[in-house]
This record gives structure tokens, sequence and C-alpha cells, in this order.
């Protein structure tokens, strides 16, 4: 499987000139204490790159270094929590785009995921200046990873919610890597190369990197096309306040 | 709770310069033969109606009064079926919006609503003619009833189906109505209203409201926003061929 | 991976002496046409092999080649359909055991899965000589064949319907096979094998086969054990005819 | 609605003299800090107070007044965490049955019971004095409470994740509360009682009252059937140690 980006000289001037403006915020959910561990951090970091090359900022967050309390609160100072969130809060709603990455456990996402989850939903009554929900006008995106199974189901759930808070989804806006069924190697695992028939590829699968791209490439255009354009107009969309 | 909507005269003259080019395929999803006893064509129909007061041409397509055969096949010629789904197909590429509506059986689409998209991905191959999966540059929304439990479930899956084959997905896609838990009116219903302390609004819901007046004036501006800016564009997320 | 099977004399005579009257229906919801190209077939009959070799009556039925009307219905003749459900639904009633087999499209169970699940439900409200519903004391799972992702959910979906009409479910009620992410072999290909590195071995998976074995057997327990008990007691959980 | 239980004699005999050997451990994942004001904990003392009415011994545990460690681990000492999760562990594998309840956001489970379902996870390879896995012989259900959407969504996760590590999941085995589609009253609320014409019969609906008696009923009955016979046969079910 080869495929070939045909890029115009318009289209990469275009491209080389706006994208750079863009920011975004990638928080892998990994269950581990330790990110240098972490397989989904190996896949996150293949798509982040791809952003940065063009000139985004981009911000990555390891959800377990920081303490983010628990709850339908906005601070976890309202139940006497020390609580790092609304810190990674103002970094989301500064940002235009949004990657959550996830571990696969039990074909479901992680528990941190579905946290960052609440608390992004905690806020999700907050407003723009243009009094609709203050997610509009970002874009949202998952990374997936897992042994065996769960991908879409993962990233159905995480993409479902930011969209359901405000976001737009790209189409295509996740990318997922998993090994054949029942145990074996994680992402970007080098120790089963090779040795067993049925080890895959590892880093190197062709359809995930394909995932790769396109999920970068759409996060950054959709992105740019809501900034450029002033985003969504505010009619049939403002809140009830 | 009561909103308001403020539009500016620049924003209504946007509006209604434009959103009259737009087209739309609605697909009812509902088990029933008959289209007149579907509550979900109930809602349907207030989602269009606000799209067809922009001048949107919306074309509605009750799938059970189609023969549309079953299998990962473009044409159910190629098992010797008749089918009518690549008239329906042609349809659904011409527009620029495209919603399914399901009713909620067991917390779940409908088999129709999964046959249907299950139509849609064999054809997820084609391209359109920047080499893009034919189902870019559009975008896609659901519409959910049921009388208990389940709208985001039903949502959340055909959403995600779409965006996995190319369209784009504008946040709060979606509407839908539930009653309290258990058995009881269906969406439209009206000879609840009054006699039980328990009896929702019916076609009143102010909540159900608003997310139909969100999700067709959200369809209606990214679908003008892809199609007034040339689209997505082709870097990243061209197909293989 | 191995494993090895400890059964003691009295175990074997046990098994041997009761199961043998235990019936199972085995329904495969492919949507393709020709039951012969079915890899789920393959799979589901590695099930069901284990059950006939203790001499449990096994029913195959390949849903697609009998004509099962869609709808809320107990018989397609209420709308005018020719159906063949009714003579499937007494089948199923009479039987200890239901599998049912799918297919992974886009992550989600067939189309024709649904449907299936959808008839079942029509049926609900009837009871059983105790006034529970008529799909108590009977055992239900899964069985799923996809080529990348997508086992667990499907078989989630499937479970839990027929858990909430009434059927009891074991303990790893599923078996499923995936190969590794993007497009590749089905359960049971062989052109595959050793022509790729990645190529899982097919067939030949341990982690397959060892569920199918504990499926099989805690299917035929668990029938068993609620046949020979009397079944579950009929107190909570009458119906409120 | 109304429904009325028939027991015979022997059966009322049967169950007192039973049914109070068996233990419970009802675990509430609510994201509040306060058990005093969780929803679910209502509907879940609905559940117990059943149970205890028929003897057995129920341990009501809130997960957030514990400390839980994060991670695919058994003891958060393994990273240096403090961790009351060993002593939880403890009490689960002593019980004959396990209820875990959860609130909806976002129309799924909450991140505490995702926390709590990775940490059983974790043990999930370890065997009873057959060789099946720990959770065999056991029996599972869900408690379920939101404003509006996913009770189905909810225990389908929550019971299929039990059912993945060794639990029997018995018929009907959840019990749920939900108000009509939008914001609005949780389980238990009194303040909207007959203020509203649409406001829900809270603590009174029959319909979920019926859903928790017939949840606590068959998980006990389940859980005799598997002790008072000795539990699932170790046949086909043991693991590869």
């Amino acid at each position: 499987m080869r495929y070939t980006i045909t890029i115009t000289k318009r289209e990469v001037a275009m491209v080389i000139e706006n994208y750079s403006k863009l920011t975004a915020v990638f928080i892998n959910c990994s269950i581990g204490k330790d990110v240098s561990k972490s397989h989904t951090q190996k896949l996150m970091d293949k798509v982040s790159v791809i952003m940065k090359n063009q000139g985004v900022t981009v911000t990555d967050i390891y959800a377990r270094s920081h303490q983010i309390a628990t709850g339908m609160i906005k601070d976890g100072a309202e139940q006497g929590e020390a609580d790092e969130w609304p810190d990674i809060q103002r970094q989301i709603v500064d940002a235009d785009i949004l990657v959550i990455g996830t571990p696969v456990w039990l074909g479901d996402k992680s528990s941190v995921a579905s946290k960052v989850i609440e608390r992004l939903y905690a806020y999700s009554s907050d407003t723009n200046d243009k009094n609709q929900y203050v997610y509009y006008n970002k874009v949202g995106g998952a990374v997936v990873t897992g042994n065996e199974d769960g991908v879409k189901n993962c990233s159905r759930d995480i993409t479902y919610s930011l969209g359901h808070i405000g976001y737009t989804i790209p189409p295509q806006p996740d990318a997922g890597w998993l090994g054949a069924i029942g145990p074996g190697p994680s992402y970007g695992d080098t120790e089963y190369a090779g040795k067993k028939l049925d080890a895959p590829a590892g880093f190197d699968s062709d359809f995930t990197n394909k995932a790769v791209e396109t999920m970068a490439w759409n996060l950054m255009h959709m992105a740019h096309l809501l900034k450029s354009s002033g985003g969504i107009p505010a009619i049939g969309n403002t809140t009830n306040k």
C-alpha cells in the first residue's frame, strides 16, 4: 500500500502561510504513571509532529502527571481539593485543536479519558464572545492504541462527547493501532518483530501511518477554515442566556 | 427556559443569499412500514423545515418505502436482487447535507439505520475530483426518537460512522426526544398530555426544540463554509489510488 | 500459549450424561448472501462442534437464507409481508442456548444482527409457564469476526440485548477473531499465511481457540444448571400480567 | 401498572433458608464527593434492601470516600501511591454478588466506574481453587441514574466488562432511572413534583421499582444457584497456567 501526496505550489504557500498561527493541545490519558512507557504517546507524537512541521504550536499534556480532581466541577477547590485542571482548561480554551489520546482497556477508553471529558463538560455552559458554547470554532480528534480491539469504540465516545459540547469533528478524525486478537505487542513495541509470524509490523503499519497523516491534516484544515472565516455564524446556535 | 436569537443584518443577508444553494437528504430509518406513523419523521420534519425556510432543497427518503438490498455491495444486482439504493446513493452524493433519522430499540439504532450505513460504507472508496473520499466536503447529522433511553448512543454510532467515511460533523449535530424511564409516549403523541403527572410535554419540549434549531443551523453553516471555501484542501487526505 | 483441560472421571460422566439433552440455535447474521463465504460461520462452527461432541442438538440458521420481515412485529403478515421469523422464533423458544454470530462493519454488528434482535424483542412480553419472560432459563452468547476492530463492541450489544429480554449470560460468553489494524485477512483466510510478516495465523489463533472452548462449555454448563435446577425461581421476576 | 408476586410456600421456605448465606458488595461510583447527595445511592439502596430483607450480608462502598489508585495495577504501592483498593478487592472476591452503581454523564458511565472496572481487570488473571478466573461463580449487575439518557449504555458497558472477567450476568441485571429529555430532576429529587406537568414521579416510577425488584431477586437466585450447585464445572474454562 503506497500513497503519494500531491500538493500544488499554491497549496503549499497557503499552508505554510496560515497554519503556523494555529495552536493545539494534545492530552494523553494513559493510565500508567510514566509517560516514557506510554505506547499512546508514541502514536500521538506522530500526529503532533506533522502539525509542528506546519508551524502549529503544540502543547503536550500527560494527564497523569497532573493532579486533576474528579467531579462535575470547574475547580477542585470547590470541594477542598488541589486541582491543576483550571490551568489545563485555560490552555484548551486558548487552543484551536484538541486531541485526546487513550489506551484501550476492556475495549473501552481509560478512566483518565473519562475524567478529562467530565471536566471539559463541567465548563460546557461557558460561552465565547458570540454567545456560543466556549468550545465552538475549535476542532477535536482522538488517538487510540490497544493490543487487540476497541479503537473505533474509544474514538466514537471521545469524538461524540467533543462534538456534543461544541467541537467540530473533521472527517476521519482519529488514528489508532491494534495488533491481532489476543495479547501481544502494543504500539511501538519492537521485541516481537520477526519473532512471530503474526507479529504486526509495529511502528510501520501503513494503515496507521495513513490515518495519522489524514487526521493531522484534517484537524489543521478545519481549524484554519473556522479561524479564517470568523467561525460558525452565531445564528441558531447561541445559548439561552 | 427561553432563548433569543440575535441576528445582525449582515448575517441575515449572508444567510439568505447563500444557503439557498445547499441541498440536503434526510433518510428516515424507522422500522415501521408506514411513514405516517413514524414519530421520528415528525422530529425530522422540524429540522428540515428550518432548512427549507432558508431555501435549502431537501429530499426526504423513507427507507422502508424503498427496496434496499443487504450487503457490502454497490448494487443488489451483484447478487441478483432488486435494489433502489444506487439511486438513493446518487442523491446522497449530490447533496451537501445528510441527516439520518432512527428510532431507538433496546437503546440502539434500528436495523434499517444499520443497513443504510452499510450501504454508504460500500461506496466509501469512491473518490471526488480531488481524490478525497466521495463523502468529503459534506456534513452529517442524526435525529433520534425513543420513549425512554438511547438518543446519545444512537447518534454517537451514526455520526461516528459518517465521520469515518468522510463527512464533517458540526457541533451539536443531533436532536432527539425521549420520555422518562419506562414505557410511555413517543415523540409527538398527544394522548398522554395532562393525563399523567409525568407525561412529558410531547412536541413542545424546549430542550428538543433548541437542539433541533442548533442542529439545523450548524449543518447549514458548516455545509456553506465547506462549499464556499472550495472544501477541505486536498493535502494529507487523498486516497491511495 | 498452551493449556490443558483436566477433567475428572466424575465430571466426564456428568457431562456425557446430561448435556445431550440440551438444544441450541446458532444464528449467523452475516450480510453476504452465500453462507459458504461467511468467515463468521467458520468460527461459529468451531463453537457448535464442541457442543455437538457432547450430544447437544444444534440447529444452524443462516439468517440471510430466510425471508425475515423488518419491524417490531411478531409476524410479517401483520404488515402483509412473507416472513419466516415465526418459525425461527419457535425454534429459539424451544432451545436452551442461543448464539448470535455477526461480522463487524465499521466497528459495529451487522444490520442483520440488529434485525434479528428487534424480532426477538418483539416477542419479549411473551411468558413461560411461570409467568417469567419467555427467554428466562435460557443462555445466550455471541460469535464475532472482523478484520481489525470491534469484537467487544458487537458482543457487548448482542449479549446485553439478550440479557435485557431474559437470557442468562454466562462468564466469557463470546469468541471473536480480528487481524491487526487495517485491511487484511478475515477469519479462516489462508492466502495470507506466511506471505506477510504481519499475517495472523488465521484459523490457528490460540487466543480465539481458547475463547471458543470457554464459551461453548460455559453456555452448556449454565444451560444445564438452569435446566436441572428447574430454572430461576419465579420470585421477583414475574411479569405484570 | 400493577404486578403481583406469587410465591408458593415451598419457594418462600427455600428462599428464607438459603439466601441468608449470600454476601454482596455494592460499589457506588458517583463522581461527587458527598455520598449523601448521590442520587445513584438512593436507587442502589432500593436494590440492597431487598437483599437485606432476605438475610444477605451487604457491604456498601462509596468509591470516592476511598483512595483508589489509577492504573492496571494490583496495588498502588507498585507505583508509590496510597491505595485502598487491595482491601476493597478482598471484599469483592469474598462476595457472591457485585453491583456497580454509576451516574450518567454525557450518556456514559462515570470515570470512577471506569477506574473501578480497570482495577477489577488488573486482578483478572487470579484464579480460584478450580483454576477458573477468580470472578467465576459470582454474579454481577448495575444500577444507573441520570437525568435524561444513557441507562442502557452504561449498564451494557458495566455488565459486559463483568462478564468478560468471569461474572455470570443473570437476566435483567440492571435498574435505572431517567427523566425526560433535557435537564431536569435527578433520581429522588422531590422539588419538581407537581410543579411541572412533565415532572416525572421521582422515587415512585413503577417501571424503575419493578426493575429494582427483578434485578435484586435475579442476582440472589443466580448467586444461590451457583453456590448451591458447587459452581460452574471446571471444564473448558480453566486458565492456561
